[in-house]
C-alpha cells in the first residue's frame, strides 16, 4: 500500500509488530492518533516507555512488580505454606481476580515446549525448587495451574517428578465441565476425565 | 481489575484509548511489550512521537503530507483538471489503490454530522469553494466521493448547493451491487438504486 508519508509508513510498521494487529488495524489506529491532539500520542508513548525502562520482577515469585519484591510477596495477609505455580502474569491477574485464592505465586515465564525451544532451563523452575528447598521454606502444597495443553502437562509433570522427594504435597487445578457450560457441547476428552474425576455430592 | 504495577495500569489506560482497543486487549499487548525487548518498544513510541510531530497537511488539499504540498499535488503527472472530494486519508489510499483516477483531492476532514457538532465550518469546503473559485483555476469537474449515508449524502447536497453557480461539472460516484456481491443479499435500498440507476449494456 502507498502511503501519503513515510511518518505513517513508519508508524503503521512498528505498530503492526503488535500481536493481533495488522497493516489496516494498524493504519487506522495512526490514523486516529493523528486525528487526536498531540498530548494523546505523547501520553501513550511516555506511558510505554515508563513501562518498559521501568518495569522488574518479583525476587521471590517473578511476577511483575514496581519494586523488588511484588506485592503479593510483600503483603502480610498471604498464606505463606501454598504456593501456585502459573504460567504468566495475566494467569496471577485472574487468579486474584476469583478472589478464591489467598497464597503466593511462582510465575515459570511460559511452559515447556520443545517446539519453540523452551525447555526447563528457559523457565524459573530452578528458582522455584529453590524457594521450597531453602532452610526455612514453609510452602506445604504446590498447585500446579497450568493449562490443560500438552505443553502445560509436559512441565506439571516435570515439576512434580522434580519435588516429589520434597516435604511438599502436590495438587493441580480441577479440569472438569464449565459452570454454565452445556454437556451436549463439551469434548469427550473433557466429559471423560469429569466422570474420572467426579466428586462426593454435597 | 487489579494490575501487578501502576506501570502497567497507567499504559493499560493509555493504550485502552485507542479505538477498538479495550482493557483486555490493552493488557494483552502491554504484556507483549514487556516480554520482547526495550529496543522494540522505544522503536515503536518514537515512531508515533516522530509521526505526531512532524506530520503536515497539504495546504492545498489537506491530505496528509511530509511537506508543505502533498506527493500528489506536487506531481506534474496528475490531471489537474478533474477534483475528487472525500471525507479523510482513509479514502484517498483507498481511491489511489485502484489505479483509476488520476486527478487531484481534496480532503474535507469528516462529513457533516450535527449529531456530533460537525457543520461546514468544520470542514475544509470553504478552502473548496476557494480552490474552485481561483482565477487560475483549471478544475473542470469535481467528483463528489463521499459515503453513502445520511451525513455523507447532506454534505453532497450542501457542496452540490454551493458550487452550482461556477463553471465546474459535479459528478458523484457509481452506486450499485458492488463487483462480486449477490442480488439475492443485496439491500433493498441499494437494489432499487441500481435499477434506476441503470447504464447501457456495451
Amino acid at each position: 500500500m502507498d502511503y501519503p508519508s513515510k511518518l505513517i509508513e513508519e508508524a503503521v510498521t512498528q505498530v503492526s509488530k503488535l500481536p493481533g494487529i495488522g497493516k489496516k488495524t494498524a493504519l487506522r489506529l495512526v490514523l486516529h492518533l493523528i486525528k487526536e491532539n498531540k498530548e494523546s500520542t505523547f501520553a501513550l508513548t511516555e506511558a510505554l516507555n515508563k513501562l518498559r525502562s521501568g518495569i522488574q520482577f518479583c525476587k521471590h515469585c517473578h511476577n511483575i512488580a514496581d519494586a523488588e519484591v511484588c506485592s503479593i510477596c510483600a503483603s502480610h495477609k498471604r498464606d505463606r505454606s501454598i504456593l501456585c505455580v502459573v504460567e504468566n502474569t495475566n494467569d496471577v491477574m485472574a487468579i486474584e481476580n476469583t478472589a478464591q485464592f489467598r497464597g503466593l505465586y511462582h510465575v515459570l515465564g511460559g511452559v515447556i515446549s520443545p517446539i519453540n525451544g523452551v525447555g526447563p532451563a528457559e523457565l524459573k523452575i530452578e528458582s522455584l525448587i529453590n524457594r521450597l528447598n531453602h532452610g526455612q521454606s514453609e510452602v506445604k502444597e504446590l498447585i500446579l495451574a497450568l493449562s490443560p495443553t500438552m505443553e502445560g502437562d509436559t512441565t506439571s509433570f516435570y515439576i512434580h517428578r522434580r519435588v516429589k522427594d520434597l516435604q511438599v504435597k502436590v495438587s493441580v487445578i480441577a479440569r472438569g465441565i464449565p459452570i454454565g457450560g452445556d454437556l451436549e457441547y463439551a469434548d469427550e476428552i473433557t466429559l471423560g476425565r469429569s466422570i474420572l474425576g467426579r466428586t462426593l455430592f454435597n
